[in-house]
């Protein structure tokens, strides 16, 4: 009787021979640890992308959940149906038709959080080699996601009116010419996570246009649709084209996302298959996040509170464009309309990927524009600033250490020649609690 | 320009050409529609694997769960670890303490429930083609899941004292012989689903030398463990070879299914990768049902709880038996020492597919035994009785609403001759609501 363990896998792995030929392909992401990152209390982090929830009526929630669970426990503490709670199916329209959306509540799928969403929708589409496109820069959740289905994703450039329509079809046209097989294109149209920008209204049409004429399938994502500074709202890509755009939304932006609950509107095939695939992953999402998240909708004044979350969210983004201009002239960057993030332009020669074990040190804490293209393959030159949890007082503290770290390092280039210039395609980007 | 949509597809589904290969398996399974049969007051079902809640205390669970808001809902509220909750995963080796089971939380992965558990597993180890050893039957949930990634499910004889380990050990070598590659083996030791079974403490040794010998990785799904009606527990497999197992446990049956809690306890190099993979699927698990399981764990005599869940299970096994025994003596059954299930075998020519709809006309419903092998290739002759959800007296109506249903068919095979001897392999199942 040989023993074949030992001579299998490492000691590090017995099991290393034995994954399947995805999992070679899961590394840690840029922002696998940055809660960690963000959670030491002297680190100024405009790292993370976690909603400021201090103004939810805690004592409310408290008392209304306490209500929900003597009311409706038996259910809410059961399992349920897979497609997610009917009463939370028809709420969702109401959250829909702020941003003038017309959608069915027999085409919703609940999901955990939109990023199981995403999940679902790559796991139906994705075979290993097909193509998605997408933004560059494009959110890092995503990569992720569509990293373990092994899809080759190309990125088509964008500028401050949201992706480049000519660039996007001329992307297709060289694809179908090679042959490629393009499943999907995942947009971000508002308020973009990492970019800040928002695609303008007439390229909205275009880029539904497109996509249509090549029969490809349109992913909206769309986590900060309702986070517009001044209300404003923007015709989605679903709207234009009901029949060939998957809709994902989600209440971790608006409300809170540790109930984990998104949601996707999909056409009535499409919905179908990912009602069955999402029953296959989890059975069913959660019934007390489904039931406690249909309570708030039904008993409080929730567009109000998204209006107070705009003027916080605006008054952040202020408090970092301002100390901007006061410390980092030496950089380029957006002003957004309303959602997160600002995407900032390093000086010539500096590399944000590099920098930021320096910046840390230096107690300021953000993401390399690196994690936003799939394997780091670019965005040295950039990095993304988020205004979402930080007060501006921190904001604008975190911006003046920025600035002192950028400053010391291109004092280094003047003395030592530029760090960003090595090759950089293909690799693989490491956590950052390695740093 | 033409419009290449209109000649893709079809007009059920103008993206049916679009679907990665492994899409075109996702069918409705058995289970998919049990909730709707089971949720009309006038079914008896003893189809469904709903625990029974209605001895939870709703009243202290509403006040716990307000306090726990009004304390830690800045947390509760906000995105989480996506290895869960710190403070959970310190709490759950007090659970499998109670199996003998030592764990240490950095080995814990929380999970949306312990089916995200077995998807992540699946996505990690199963490229199409490989094989997943299972018993058979084996549960309808992770055959869904199997499916999904292509997997080439291999079936164990099963007798009274679990899965056979010489058959177990046939199918490995024959497989080997064939130059398959087989991944897992996923076993569920502890009261079967369906099948009602232990396996024998001797056997465990042996399937776990087995498989250490052919260095085949065990999940362990170990939902019912604590539910044996005498408060009996087993050797865990996770205990005889802790580096050769990924162990599943739940708080679905032993506490409530609605928080979607589960989790995973896997070897250091494959638990790394399964951090990464839930963290791609769905960013972190439910930060609200962690902070309410582990409040649950910390101020509720849980313990108790599940003395009292396995009093109330044990009295409806007895009620099933009892009446299995005044009225189905025309079938045989095994009786279970612990968890939700009965399997029974029907007399020669009955089929528990084709006779589904005629139990529900007649007010009782069931799961076929076909729903327990991969595309419904066997379990004709065999149904499970769930005797979790349904009260004792309900029970006793449901048997004999079924025995009725059971005679009337004999009557007809006796008029007609068997309907059971149709080919059947490969076909699907259909959904329940379909009848």
């Amino acid at each position: 009787m040989t023993d074949e363990h030992s001579v299998k896998g490492n000691r590090l792995d017995p099991w290393l021979d034995n994954y399947a030929t995805r999992a070679h392909g899961l590394r840690a992401s840029e922002t696998r640890s940055l809660f960690a990152v963000a959670s030491r209390p002297e680190v100024v982090s405009l790292a993370g992308g976690m909603p400021n929830l201090k103004d939810l009526p805690l004592d409310r929630l408290a008392e209304s959940t306490a209500r929900m669970i003597r009311k409706d426990g038996g259910r809410a503490l059961q399992y349920g149906n897979g497609q997610g709670l009917p009463r939370l199916r028809e709420q969702i329209p109401d959250v829909m038709a702020l941003e003038g959306i017309d959608a069915d509540p027999e085409d919703i799928i609940i999901t955990t959080g939109s990023q199981q969403a995403v999940d679902i929708v790559a796991e139906l589409f994705i075979d290993p080699g097909d193509v998605i496109l997408a933004e560059g820069p494009t959110y890092v959740g995503s990569l992720s996601i569509f990293a373990t289905y092994q899809a080759d994703v190309q990125q088509i450039e964008m500028d401050a009116d949201g992706v480049i329509p000519d660039a996007l079809e001329e992307a297709i046209l060289r694809l179908e010419r090679e042959g490629r097989r393009i499943k999907l294109f995942y947009c971000l149209p508002n308020f973009h996570n990492p970019a800040g920008a928002t695609l303008s209204e007439e390229r909205r049409r275009t880029v539904v246009d497109i996509c249509h004429r090549h029969h490809i399938l349109i992913v909206e994502d769309n986590p900060y649709g309702l986070l517009g500074f001044d209300g404003q709202t923007y015709t989605a890509l679903k709207t234009l084209a009901p029949d060939d755009v998957v809709y994902l939304g989600s209440f971790s932006k608006i409300f809170a996302p540790g109930y984990r609950v998104g949601w996707a509107v999909a056409p009535p095939a499409v919905r179908e298959k990912m009602k069955l695939a999402s029953e296959a992953a989890i059975l069913c999402p959660s019934s007390v996040g489904q039931y406690s998240i249909s309570m708030y909708l039904e008993g409080f004044d929730w567009k109000h509170q998204i209006e107070e979350f705009r003027g916080m969210y605006h008054d952040r983004c202020d408090a970092m464009i301002s100390a901007l201009n006061e410390y980092m002239s030496m950089c380029t960057w957006n002003v957004p309309s309303g959602g997160f993030y600002v995407w900032v332009g390093l000086p010539d020669g500096l590399d944000a990927k590099d920098m930021l074990p320096r910046a840390v040190t230096n107690l300021v804490a953000y993401v390399s524009g690196t994690a936003f293209y799939p394997g780091g393959s670019a965005g040295h030159d950039h990095m993304r600033l988020s205004f979402c949890y930080p007060e501006p007082v921190e904001i604008h503290e975190g911006i003046r250490r920025l600035s002192d770290v950028i400053t010391h390092d291109l004092e280094l280039i003047d003395l030592f020649g530029p760090s960003y210039s090595r090759p950089t395609e293909g690799v693989s980007t490491p956590a950052p609690d390695q740093i």
